[in-house]
């Protein structure tokens, strides 16, 4: 049983799917790890530094992949880059389906069984091998660090001999894993955090933070609140009354910082042009959807925009600018997931096509894309 | 009595010497308020705000200084850019003038009135003026936020369902101003703080904000501790043991953030090369003595220096980088000193000359260096 994993192509990317840590549990659950030269360089493993921990250094992509049954990556490497790879590998990865349709036909025509893990069941058992979670936790917490950077002033409060200053005022928009990690960050540089979610449920988790949930709270609001969860869509009139309130809210804040994204779409619109031009000069936004068109009107993915002293943060893989920590737990998902598919007492795979996570996570089989998402798209090739 | 406010002339400096909080103070002390155009540009206040506060705008230096009583600034400005103030005409700023005396006694010549902030009594009376404090505090701040910016790691300790995360361990060599407000904001990121001093005094301190003091608790250090203050000179061979701790518990840290200046003197060097070299690759080391050398061997002023993946960040004017707080409490300092030189009733300049904080600050009067530390160096001339 051989796992190999490669260094990382796309531009930008500066994760890697495994590091000594999970290298050396997977040799001891029975594999032969190859590790491609150069692939933790970015995240600060050396190639020594996976030697240490048993793996071998292929000196190219061809070379490592050799005789792999499974293959990590981060990003979706191409189809062609897989030549050498045993008939029906596993191919593991953030493979990002969505919009890359011919991209995932071309690995089902490369023979290998790509599996997104993006599509994790959120279910118990399968937290530990949430690359959503996992890394938009990272995300919420850098966007502040991003924040602070550029930020003109202090965050918190300071009593000074001088006189007081000020702590900032950050807007967080949704409280999902980002979102209420932000938030947690925010409260720890001494901001005053306030949030907001489409879900009235996240008021508790925003208000447990120690963040304001911004909200109208009319009848409405109150009853969707207590029936919780993400069921719950608000009728079009409490929807333009809750616009009305971000929208003012928004115009007095130093620091807003956006999350909402939504699988397989693009994001949605969350500030206009008219409400970044409410900000004050020096005011801060940092966009966390920027890789799938932004929240914001005036985003630039992968650039700072200054719009009339309003800088609007549009780094794309937030993750990726602390990759040390992102590797360490992107690995660890990767790591709980294949520990599935090991037969522990023979030391080799053993794959239950019929397990849910395999099920919900396996895009392409012998030959053929199988996901139900994605049939339809591959069917008119 | 005019009062003149100077756009910044020396490359990077951000910050301005009034705001329009400390114009609206100056005017209702009975003074003119003029502002050179742009002067708070790079702080976000623009000159429609100090309009509003009261002053008027002066389309360039001499414009602005024409008639001047009093000239304030950051920046000491050349002696040939002050033509058209008064004679006699107080110059009030942060005039640097270690090392910069013939500057001084050009000031002199030019019938100014120099007075330096920096050599403002540390007096209770004169807290409220002491800009060395207030911009260091703002220092220390920004120093951690610059080591979480390009740290490729999170700071805080972190439970998530794939695993902990552990949190960053920072040290701050020099526990003043600067280097408390550092460990404040390092611990408010969660990580886990360790300090040292050369005052074992400094330990109670650094143990207040939650830091761990790290020297050599010997004899001398503790009756050293309990004598206090800046007193005590520790023996060479104690200090040869507490740089031998140092040198390894530098190696085993993630950030170090120095602090370590000594006014009108070189920065003492604190961390060599071969220190360094000790770090793991991904460490961080923000140097704030690095306008004055630097207290690491390897700083570059001005330049994030990467070596062997250990990045120096040797950011001159590290305040600076937050103008808005930094100009808002300098402004302030500025303004505690000035309401000390104006009679209230008569509303006019009524300087007490005896007065030690003048004193202390004047450097030049009536056409001669007058402060005791630079009339030996300007006697020659």
């Amino acid at each position: 049983m051989k796992i190999a994993v490669l260094r990382e192509r796309v531009e930008g990317e500066s994760r890697v799917a495994a590091t000594p840590e999970t290298v050396a549990k997977l040799i001891g659950l029975g594999a032969e790890v190859s590790v491609e030269t150069g692939a933790g360089d970015l995240s600060r493993i050396s190639d020594a530094q996976f030697q240490d921990a048993g793996a071998s250094i292929g000196a190219s992509a061809p070379t490592t992949l050799k005789g792999a049954d499974i293959v990590l990556c981060v990003r979706r490497p191409a189809a062609s880059g897989l030549a050498g790879v045993n008939k029906g590998a596993l191919l593991i990865g953030a493979l990002d389906p969505y919009g890359n349709e011919k991209d995932v036909a071309a690995l089902a025509g490369a023979g290998v069984a790509a599996v997104s893990m993006e599509f994790m069941p959120r279910i118990t058992r399968a937290q530990v091998m949430d690359i959503l979670s996992s890394q938009a936790n990272l995300a919420g917490y850098q966007a502040v660090i991003e924040a602070a950077a550029v930020f003109d002033r202090a965050m918190p409060m300071m009593m000074t001999a001088a006189g007081t200053v000020r702590p900032a005022k950050a807007f967080v928009m949704g409280a999902g894993v980002a979102g209420l990690q932000a938030i947690a960050t925010a409260k720890r540089l001494g901001a005053v955090v306030s949030a907001t979610d489409v879900r009235p449920a996240a008021k508790e988790q925003v208000e447990s933070l120690g963040g304001k949930f911004i909200a109208v709270e009319d009848d409405e609001f109150k009853q969707a609140e207590t029936a919780g969860g993400y069921a719950k869509q608000m009728s079009a009139e409490y929807q333009a009354k809750q616009a009305e309130l971000t929208a003012q809210h928004i115009a007095k804040q130093d620091i807003v910082i956006t999350t909402a994204l939504i699988p397989g779409r693009p994001a949605p619109r969350l500030i206009t042009r008219e409400m970044v031009e409410s900000m004050a000069a020096g005011s801060v936004i940092v966009d966390l959807a920027a890789e799938r068109g932004g929240n914001v009107e005036l985003t630039q993915p992968g650039r700072i925009v200054d719009h009339n002293g309003v800088k609007i943060i549009g780094f794309t893989n937030v993750q990726g600018r602390i990759p040390t920590t992102a590797s360490q737990l992107y690995a660890r998902n990767l790591l709980a997931f294949i520990e599935t598919l090991i037969d522990k007492k023979e030391k080799k795979l053993a794959i239950n096509w019929d397990d849910e996570l395999v099920k919900a996570t396996v895009l392409t089989r012998d030959g053929a894309v199988v996901h139900p998402n994605f049939q339809a798209a591959a069917a008119p090739e």
